[in-house]
């Protein structure tokens, strides 16, 4: 039987989803208290690497065992054995050929930064505080470049060899900004993402933002291929992935229901 | 010169506001940072002692130095200090003859219960999980009853040989439940509070919106003024400090904005 399984989790004292020497993760925390429950070693496949510190409000995975209990016992044993920072909010059986990260037709990354003066504690491990002037025009004209089908190897950490032309083209279907009573979340819809480029994306919108990178260099940027030309990498505590789509129809539907400052593109991807 | 206090903190990992031989507490904290700056020791003086594990969002204080730097520059040096679950949100010279705690009108108080059948991770250290049945109109009845001025000795944790019977008789302005997307908040307006008086409030009326203690028992639980007559005590971490109130007439403007099931008592305190 295969199931897939909808988890919520604060990424703070985490090395990230996937398993490591050194650190516990998120996926071996979960595999241990599946495999005390069902006496047998289940690995876990999740739709999405998220890096140490980074959030999931609705993250995917699946497992598969050929025998299981009811799926809500199942989820409430989980539940009960796990840290309070997880939280298994959903176990649902799908066919046997389901993939949590291969049938992923896009995500939704939500980044959060906070302007206000003082930071709310109670939002130190949830957001980037980041206090410069900014303009607004320039960071939404910032996401109206990334939106469509570029080569990203700009804005990833792997190094360049990792990546072939063709592994580093991602397609980001929207990225907008949405204001919040203390500041903003940058919001991205994309098919798949390459490592920290989120957090590299953010970190460059920030620095155009404040004017320590000039919009016009934006598309130079991307030509480099060239980790070093774009910006900082903004803190992964700010980073939280929101949802995974199995649907691309999905996603306009919960673009619509968002009240983003962008006019929206209605998903028709600018190739650019 | 004399100088009020607001500061905001999440209370997860302290022993409570008030200094104590074990555990860290708010106030030493505090103390210490402020020590580091001036070069010199210096009592803080709190509004309200809140427990271990308690939160403020709004907490005051004072204190008094003959010799301080201009506001904005003190707290912008306490906030580098300090650790991040604790921000002061602002400085104010006021009158030598302040008090904190004497001049303090009223206190506003959070209570969260968190009802959904999977707790939020995110809300793990800010909220009661309680997922009993609930009936509302039996608690917005216990809302009613608590209101007005009660000697509330069944609902304190102090001794009773501790006070006297005019010291434990309490005034609450009002008491309401507010619905949230996860559950509900207690709201408590009251002119000053006993040690545990809130937790044990609200324990007592969970217990009767599930039906283990009748509001029929309710009158019967105050005429005993004996801790052991009321409900549980609920839960630190899902109280919080919102507001303390120098003047009674903001209370009615604060109360006229908030959006609670109950009908508001307008602050016709009732004497039942």
């Amino acid at each position: 039987m295969k199931c897939k399984m909808t988890l919520c989790y604060d990424g703070t004292l985490y090395s990230g989803w996937q398993k490591q020497p050194n650190g516990i993760s998120i996926q071996e925390t979960v595999e241990s208290k599946l495999c005390q429950i069902l006496q047998s070693p289940i690995p876990i496949v999740g739709a999405s690497r998220t890096d140490a510190g980074v959030h999931a409000k609705a993250g995917i995975a699946h497992f598969s065992s050929p025998d299981l209990p009811p799926l809500s016992e199942l989820q409430k044993s989980l539940n009960a054995l796990l840290p309070p920072d997880i939280r298994i909010l959903s176990l649902q059986e799908v066919s046997a050929d389901f993939h949590a990260r291969y049938d992923a037709k896009a995500k939704l990354y939500r980044y959060r930064v906070i302007t206000d003066r003082v930071l709310d504690p109670f939002m130190r491990d949830y957001a980037l505080h980041y206090t410069y002037p900014l303009d607004f025009e320039i960071m939404r004209e910032v996401c109206r470049f990334y939106e469509g089908t570029h080569d990203f190897r700009s804005f990833t950490n792997e190094g360049l060899s990792t990546y072939s032309d063709k592994n580093s083209v991602k397609t980001l279907y929207s990225v907008s900004l949405e204001r919040t009573k203390s500041g903003f979340d940058i919001l991205y819809y994309g098919n798949s993402f390459l490592y920290k480029m989120v957090r590299n994306l953010t970190g460059t919108l920030l620095e155009m933002g404040r004017g320590k990178l000039l919009l016009s260099d934006l598309e130079g940027i991307f030509a480099a291929k060239d980790r070093r030309k774009a910006g900082m990498s903004a803190e992964a505590k700010g980073l939280s992935l929101e949802k995974v789509f199995f649907d691309l129809r999905e996603i306009s539907l919960d673009n619509q229901s968002s009240s983003g400052l962008n006019e929206f593109s209605s998903l028709s991807v600018k190739a650019k």
